[in-house]
């Protein structure tokens, strides 16, 4: 059974979806930005020492005084479009927790103000950063973040580039162009999104044949330990099942962990399965 | 349980499977149809007097001497390539013998000789041939005849023109991109076709958001009674699994028959399945 804080937020989810429209504008985006700080950031607890990363590269540094020679890059998600860091911290913080790392959320560009291959180029650099500063690096991305951290790994493999250690992705989208299955068949029991609509604006060319927009494209031989998680709910499952097959015939040492009646990203609220799942991937990652 | 027959056919359709590349050759493509033509051939019987077609449109038209105002409108498969008329007349006339009225197998340009939309264009043209001798006109498609199918009509409705009065579609093929997860799954299981490969070398701009490259970008409202049949155990599965789902949302009279444990358009196999099924599609073209 799901706990009673689980349904509240599939009833949070879907008043989410019903303000969902198929058209995103440009107004919308940041307005939702704006609104995500405001309102689902949390402060920086006093164990964690903040420094904000303006040059070269953007983000939130969060330095715990435990394990040094690791760093968790986080890699938030929102559609290319409408997420933040700051409204991340309190998954971020709950991972770190778990992990006793530092992290690094990655603030990159996203749609209206840049286009694909934008936020791309961003993680990239803020992978190296971090590998000037790291030994180890463990990417966690969610949704759109997960994505990235797919293309980012696609992108080192093919520069012949040393690879984050381990993988874990809540969510994924592994292609821009919506015509899984399950963009049409989940539409009524998916909670929050809608499915099956147009790509996201931030792509120039959604319907390219191309790796570093749909990882569904991409050659995954020689990847890290990677670990999927997504709800049996969500119009993106079968990305999820697509990249749990990619990988595992490719030989990766992949993970798939299906949260049965939930949704998109659940471990964005306050609940006990978020708990358990952020417990999981904290095994995973350590 | 299967028939023996339909066993049989499984281990001639996995020899089909082991001879298959992903890289159609144009040599190949020429080859196999003129083997088809050879080896799975059938004379004419004597009650079906023989008309070829050769102008304007080309084709084979069949005519019985029974049900005069209707016709059936058979469009092979063969992706784009390797299908023949003369090899698809044993299932035309198992078809024409249930149904009682004439029939028509269109002869359509193929790669390597032609490329989109120049199949489209020979089967929008032998309909408006067939509409303007017949009341009625019906259309079965097997594969990629199955898309034409689909791509004819969603033409003929664009351009507002009388549609055809029932669709029976058999393994339909509904987006070149080749990316459903049953183009995954289901490459072990599949005793036919490899799966997930290049799309077909027919297409210039395969993954083009085109609903007449990929009619899974269609829209299926006001579409007429359409059943689509498939195998259980096709790499094509989820291309009539989000068919069914689009047409029944766009409130299309749409039947979805999956045969359990047979494969992609094993209707072209001699078995008690094969008339099984062609009785199932007679009832409903009926």
């Amino acid at each position: 059974m799901l706990s009673k804080e689980a349904k509240e937020a599939i009833k949070i989810a879907r008043t989410i979806k019903e303000q969902q429209s198929d058209a995103l504008t440009p107004d919308q985006a940041v307005y939702l930005r704006n609104d995500a700080d405001k309102n689902n950031s949390v402060p920086v607890p006093d164990d964690i020492q903040l420094d904000e990363v303006t040059e070269g590269t953007k983000g939130e540094l969060y330095h715990f005084n435990n394990v040094k020679d690791t760093v968790l890059m986080f890699i938030h998600g929102g559609a290319y479009a409408t997420g933040t860091v700051k409204s991340r911290r309190n998954l971020c913080f709950n991972l770190l927790r778990r992990l006793l790392c530092d992290g690094f959320s990655v603030e990159y560009r996203q749609w209206p103000e840049a286009k694909h291959p934008a936020a791309q180029e961003d993680v990239l650099a803020a992978y190296s950063f971090l590998k000037r500063r790291y030994k180890h690096v463990l990417i966690f991305g969610e949704s759109a973040g997960a994505t990235l951290a797919l293309t980012l790994t696609l992108q080192l493999k093919a520069e012949h580039k040393e690879l984050p250690d381990k993988l874990a992705v809540f969510s994924p989208v592994i292609t821009q162009v919506n015509t899984m299955p399950s963009e049409f068949l989940m539409q009524e029991r998916d909670p929050m999104l809608l499915g099956a609509g147009e790509p996201v604006p931030y792509f120039a060319e959604p319907y390219k044949n191309d790796p570093l927009i749909s990882p569904i494209f991409g050659d995954f031989t020689g990847f890290p330990p990677l670990m999927i998680n997504c709800g049996s709910e969500e119009v993106k499952y079968d990305d999820s099942k697509v990249l749990n097959y990619l990988c595992q015939k490719a030989g990766v040492d992949v993970n798939w962990t299906v949260w049965q009646d939930l949704f998109h990203v659940f471990v964005l609220f306050d609940m006990p399965e978020t708990n358990q799942a952020l417990d999981k991937i904290a095994n995973f990652l350590k």
